[in-house]
């Protein structure tokens, strides 16, 4: 039986933060935007083929991931998307978007321009979303 | 109070087709690809603000728009996104995409390039909805 595996351009691209309910938990490894990503731990491309209960767990946590970025980002809209034309591995982006920020009021998508964070960001995310998420978290510290 | 009214410019950009579960059913009048948006009737910009239940609903709706593209179009993909950048009113895209369209890879967000219905394929669309669909949609007739 085929076994779930983080898509190799996923892990390329983002930094693996953690678990929620079954969902791994991805920050874009672009500083220029908060750009979180959903990845269900199952071999269903689409959301609509998991189960009920399953998409209601994915929903929750794009909830408490949303919550999480207006709390600690300067943003003023979310922007929420499961797309995967280029990866199609089940992913769901939660991307803190602002009138100030680079491509404001286009899509993330597509955009060649990004930043690579620095150490000291992420680590300082990765402490705020422990602090924030507590229980509803398990914390790899950062992989890469 | 303030009351739900559809926002001019989707009103413009869309051909209105009917009511779910208190989410209006949009076209967007885009025949290059099969667009649909849905619009819950709330004041609320965000998904996540909406209380549990409605959000579930929203999911529903989804699920049921979602399996009639792959139902009637030829499609291999579904791009599901909430974005609101442009029209800040809630509306959730529910698109389907194939290595065949107009713009593939890329998302249909920002992309100019779009090729109006004609009455006879809309009408076409309408009927299916109404067959497939049946009690779960109020359907408007087309409204221009």
């Amino acid at each position: 039986m085929k076994e779930f595996k983080l898509d190799p351009r996923l892990e390329r691209d983002c930094i693996i933060l953690g678990e929620l309910n079954n969902n791994l938990l991805l920050l874009m490894n672009n500083s220029l935007v908060p750009w979180f990503i959903l990845v269900p731990k199952v071999l269903e491309i689409e959301l609509i083929d998991l189960p009920d209960d399953k998409q209601v767990s994915v929903l929750q946590d794009i909830n408490v991931i949303s919550v999480f970025l207006r709390n600690n980002f300067d943003i003023s809209k979310l922007n929420i998307a499961a797309i995967g034309n280029v990866v199609s591995q089940l992913h769901i982006h939660i991307v803190g978007r602002s009138p100030k920020d680079y491509c404001w009021p286009n899509v993330v998508w597509g955009v060649k321009e990004h930043q690579p964070y620095s150490e000291e960001r992420v680590n300082k995310i990765v402490k705020q979303i422990g602090i924030e998420l507590g229980d509803k978290i398990s914390l790899f510290g950062i992989s890469k």
